[in-house]
């Protein structure tokens, strides 16, 4: 199961998968994403949550009340030092309302810009995440110039 | 000048240095606590900075354009793998305004609640940041209740 490929090659999918089992909507395999313990997780506007059982918890509780979920990354950028791995990305979400009854169409689409940082542990079993932090952009407010 | 004590208080003392630099504005002093590459940093409601320059540049402008600042840190916890260590903390802020340029007293202090991940690799001069993830806590929004 583990994937071939550089140590920053396999970062990047297991990031993306990531992100894949939470569009799915898929909790077994993001359970299985995660380590062992001594996970944390802080989404956006959220406290720190932290162990298995408030992590798991808090996801299924937003794959509960989320009927259509898209991320678009862009800015990924991987740090691998010895066993570890950090992953700074920009979460361009696309998220939709509830469908309607009726026609059956899912409600108006919602944009939401995030950025997380997503540390991973080599494991046997592959990159594993130890912790997650999204948080909202709320301005522009780095005053950068350089891209 | 490596502390003694276990990996995980010497993390905390990493922490903790961290912040004072902060508080008393101690520019280099805070540049001598990050790796020297790799580096990531997240301000509050900030897009992700990348590299020692835009994450030095960007505590310049902080510092230049902060009077007065105290961090009050809650719910410190550490993990250590290896030669990595998260820390995860509330910061509870304080701040002040521009004092009075006639009493020469601080103005109104604010308050601000902000998550924080911050990621430490040992290296021989000791525990120094890798990348710093601060967020916005905007609402008890976990339905949590086990605390």
């Amino acid at each position: 199961m583990t994937p071939r490929g550089t140590d920053v090659e396999q970062v990047e999918l297991a990031n993306t998968a990531f992100y894949e089992c939470l569009e799915r909507g898929d909790f077994d395999e993001l359970s299985a994403l995660w380590l062992d313990d001594e996970i944390s997780c802080v989404h956006p506007g959220w406290p720190v949550l932290s162990g298995r059982g408030e992590v798991l918890r808090s996801y299924a509780l937003i794959m509960a009340h989320t009927d259509y979920i898209q991320f678009f990354l862009t800015d990924v950028k991987v740090s691998v030092m010895g066993d570890t791995a950090l992953v700074t990305c920009t979460e361009n979400i696309l998220s939709g309302g509830p469908a309607d009854e009726e026609s059956g169409e899912l409600g108006p689409l919602v944009g939401q810009l995030v950025v997380a940082t997503n540390a991973f542990r080599r494991t046997p079993d592959g990159w594993r995440l130890w912790a997650h932090h999204g948080s909202p952009v709320l301005a522009d407010a780095d005053g950068d110039d350089d891209d």
